[in-house]
């Protein structure tokens, strides 16, 4: 008897005609013959609604206390499909964060899942029982709840199918797999039966938003079988019969016929570009740059470096250094730049927003020379500029103007064999 | 240092304003050095929509998930005031039902406050946090939340109240104590300063809705001081200085001065009246009527049996028997009636709604006499009707025609010397 950990987000929760569809499709799940766990978020809006009345209490609210208010919403989404199974003939029961329980370190509002004791859970999947367990939530050992940050009951469901030894953990969410690359931009982009874990963190951290990052690296280090699929097969249809949807997996597991050089496209505006010029060209100019924005905490991400400016008459030699923060940051960042000009002894401080990173990713480009020569020549037979480049062993970024994101995606799909046939 | 317990109504937390309005009057007697724990009700309207959702998803739910859902309304209000008194800088913390704990039985949705463990709670009260505790939740043996029942949160004040030995326990609600009688009716009616326990009792259950009448008895029996007093100035004000309240007290600390031979009167119209003619006067015809009734769990509260018609050649004797139910167990009653009408032998069942109780309540009775003839003198001396009578230790009720209601109040508040000076 296999045991699978199915997740609804807000969307799929946000009432009770739709909780009544969740518990349709848990119970296909359990009359297939499976001991079935599900994570369940808050209704849709619930969370935001509980997160107003703690920053309107206080702007400096207590950690703790926003746990026990916002934790409250999924408390209510268990229990009420723990009801609507019942009421269909599926013996269910809710199983909070603290009744499990799900252990998980004292960062409130952030908390990291320790272990999960499963002696209970164990008992009730094998009575029979549906466990609806939750998302976002913990208890700290002092026995107060925790809550895992936005957007955690992914990674409660992973943790779970993990304790619980799941053969797989199905996500149910508002797109129905993991796509080569945005169909908004390519109404060619197709969807992808696998993604291996690496692929997936990349195309999640480039802007392909369909799970949680964290949810990822967990399922990845667990060696948890991901499914992502959709709750609806309209915006606003009731759950039907679901079609497969993507699993994320292990590299091992991609079938060979499904192998290809390059998995997916993804592309990412929230990005600021930095430039300061005449930066000393000395050992040591570069860690002055970069640690003032460490201690602020703001993530660098490419970074290049200009053939310096060569030593003579005007005294010694220079370089530009050239980065991106997340667009975010731009404003801290330029503060902390400014204050340390003194250290850091730059000319001048250039920023632009108006900029877009592109990435191809594919566990393939480990074995297939050629993949970011391919890249650079397409975009450049386009006139694309190219103003920044950083690569992985599984990625490829480039740095170009804002208004060229689609015409890029759309050419390097092509150009990749991405296209799916046409209908 | 004294303890108390201070109770706030979903008034009182209806939005973040309130929760402030609360945070500073409790802010007031921390400061006059009192130990504080706050009992708090869910926003105004929370636990009615929580309560819409699980009857939603299945009209036969299960108390245990229910009980879940429902219980999240007192665990955010808990959670935000504790958030809003830190914010006025009076440390604070929340305690949820299964953190203290309060033990409860297993009657799930309708459960009974055991014991409430103290150590922890003491602790905290010591160390000068003031405990938040959300009201009409506790836990099971298992470990699963139960509640108390619709307005449980007044009976969670008293029980936290007698576990840790509170001097008083404040129940702020939307009226600003108890009455001689309905203001509205009586615009001369005067806030009573103290009454005892078993008076309460009478005015709350016939009528005078200020406390939840569990509470009361829980009061009684754990020897609490309850006050009630207004957490509003007017009906929408925010909480201003709070006038005194009434004082809910044992009968030995009621001031001399204050002894009066009735304290109240209360009026009720949700009885009905059920009269069943030529019921055989035989031994066990009696019972044979209120067997029926007890086994659908129908309250019956005044009964009056006529004279018996003479046995004759009509056949053997018989009487007429009348009596009272609730007004909302009417048609259960005549089911339970009819349907038992072989066993009874009544000729006809009659029912009449439009009648109403009358009472007079005051511990003083019971060392005066001629409390009664007075009440009958009185509505005699106006032509009202009496159509049955009950008495109790401390009660003189009479059961009138509906429409005569006010008519009645107000003479019997004259009557009795209960009328406010003019001011």
């Amino acid at each position: 008897m296999a045991r699978i950990v199915m997740k609804f987000g807000g969307t799929s929760m946000a009432g009770i005609e739709r909780i009544r569809s969740v518990a349709a499709r848990v119970k296909r799940e359990v009359e297939a013959g499976n001991q079935v766990a599900v994570v369940v978020s808050a209704m849709a809006g619930e969370t935001d609604r509980l997160v107003g009345f703690c920053r309107e209490a206080s702007a400096l609210y207590d950690p703790r206390e926003y746990d026990v208010v916002v934790s409250a919403g999924e408390q209510v989404t268990s229990g009420l499909l723990a009801i609507a199974l019942q009421a269909i003939g599926v013996p269910a029961r809710s199983w909070l964060g603290w009744q499990l329980p799900i252990h998980t370190d004292e960062a409130f509002a952030k908390a990291r899942i320790g272990t999960i004791d499963t002696a209970a859970l164990d008992a009730s999947l094998s009575a029979g029982e549906v466990a609806v367990i939750p998302g976002f939530q913990g208890v700290a050992e002092g026995g107060r709840i925790t809550t895992l940050g936005r957007g955690g009951s992914d990674t409660s469901a992973v943790a779970v199918a993990a304790a619980m030894g799941a053969e797989r953990c199905d996500i149910y969410t508002d797109v129905d797999g993991v796509y080569t690359t945005d169909p908004r931009i390519v109404p060619r982009a197709r969807k992808l039966h696998q993604v291996t874990y690496e692929e997936m963190l990349e195309l999640a951290s480039v802007g392909a938003k369909v799970l949680q990052t964290r949810s990822v690296g967990l399922a990845m280090k667990e060696g948890v079988r991901v499914q992502v699929l959709s709750s609806f097969t309209g915006p606003d249809a009731p759950m039907a019969d679901t079609l497969p949807g993507t699993m994320i997996v292990g590299e091992e597991e991609i079938e060979a016929v499904e192998r290809q050089v390059i998995t997916g496209i993804a592309h990412d505006k929230n990005e600021a570009k930095i430039t300061l010029t005449r930066v000393p060209d000395k050992p040591g100019a570069v860690a002055a740059i970069f640690a003032p924005l460490a201690d602020a905490n703001i993530n660098v991400d490419m970074i290049i470096q200009n053939i310096a400016h060569q030593a003579g008459q005007a005294g010694p030699g220079s370089t530009d250094v050239t980065f991106t923060v997340p667009g975010a940051d731009l404003a801290r960042s330029i503060d902390a730049l400014n204050g340390a000009q003194g250290e850091i002894g730059f000319a001048e401080l250039v920023h632009d927003t108006r900029v877009a990173k592109i990435s191809v990713v594919g566990v393939g480009m480990r074995s297939h020379a050629g993949v970011a020569s391919q890249m650079f020549t397409t975009l450049g037979q386009r006139g694309i500029n190219i103003q920044a480049i950083s690569t992985s062993e599984i990625k490829v970024s480039v740095l170009i103007h804002e208004d060229e994101t689609e015409l890029a995606v759309r050419v390097l799909h092509t150009a990749y064999g991405l296209d799916a046939e046409a209908a």
